[in-house]
């Protein structure tokens, strides 16, 4: 078993781009499971290794808590940079973290973003973390319409490169395609018949090994 | 002159990060300025630097366009390692992307969406980028409530160690103190008197020469 620790839940996305980055680097982490169900994150266990209540948390080998999940991503790498997932170059490097970012604050969080002002169960609770905020439905339609001008800009950005970032596979494509799956199976906004580009990215993408992880 | 350069406005607390950097690397960038007033960032010159008319962008020696802070950042650190403001140990880069990540989450963008909520001028354009969103006046007070706890985070954070990230100056300092001074110029959310970690903070930050960046 290995020293370094990642608590998650199977039923958190952003504990999945962890995971697929973990699998596609086939490095050995101790996963442990933080049942979100019976709202373990809140418990004073949880509390001490993440303030915020928040997954996924990496412990690493001295014992330092790292949450979210650009940073946790920037910790393996740097300790196991074999199968670079945020690039070789300072361009690479670069460019990696650019559509990484648009994939995540125009993809993942405007997804996130609909379900938690829908949802009955987090009334008062529309933002994770902390602190309590009360859902704002006007904005259910306006996360949606992010969503489906996301899938729009990556469909013209994916006729001209195989991977978002460009010619390889990268963490950039994580959040995209955990992104995809989260839209599709929380708001059911699937990938349009008139978006053979990502539809093939998507394909070639999800038949990974590492995205079961 | 450099033949690196930084597509920028003096208006613009996006490019405030940016310039406060590469001050504080010394580093050789040439400033080129983009004038939002004029509505500049829509022309066809910019739209083919920057198709999503947001500044600022790098363009690197061969010609790569960069957009967003981070990216940016990430590159110019890559290029230039002396003076590094993400981080020297794998730890250390790791904590700066987490506590930047949070001062931009909670701060900044916060910061951003009180305002573009609000604006009149922005009517229609109420996220940054490509695509047109109506104004959602009630996430104008959701907005400024994040604030207010995003100060009331950092003098909990700042009561422990002299900047964000832990013992040294970073990039996470740099998110955070233009946050700042953004909402206290434009939402009039000014540094509590309650709030003497987050003041002395603020005091030893902006008195760096970059600051003025």
């Amino acid at each position: 078993m290995s020293s370094i620790k990642l608590y998650q839940s199977s039923a958190s996305p952003n504990s999945r781009r962890v995971r697929i980055f973990i699998a596609e680097k086939a490095m050995d982490v101790t996963s442990v499971a933080v049942d979100l169900g019976a709202k373990e994150q809140f418990s004073a266990g949880y509390l001490a290794i993440n303030s915020r209540s928040m997954v996924p948390t990496l412990v690493t080998e001295d014992g330092t808590s790292i949450g979210e999940v650009p940073a946790i991503w920037r910790y393996l790498e740097e300790v196991h940079p074999a199968h670079p997932l945020l690039g070789s170059t300072p361009t690479e490097k670069a460019l990696i973290t650019l559509w990484e970012r648009r994939a995540e604050l125009d993809g993942f969080i405007a997804v996130m973003e609909a379900v938690r002002n829908a949802v009955p169960g987090l009334k008062g609770r529309a933002l994770a973390g902390p602190h309590a905020y009360e859902q704002i439905p006007e904005l259910v339609e306006r996360s949606k319409a992010r969503v489906v001008n996301f899938y729009a800009d990556m469909e013209k950005r994916l006729a001209d490169v195989p991977f978002l970032a460009g010619q390889h596979f990268s963490a950039a494509d994580i959040t995209a395609l955990v992104s995809v799956d989260f839209a599709t199976r929380a708001l059911s906004i699937a990938i349009g018949a008139d978006q053979p580009s990502l539809q093939k990215w998507y394909d070639t993408v999800s038949a990974r090994p590492s995205m079961s992880a």
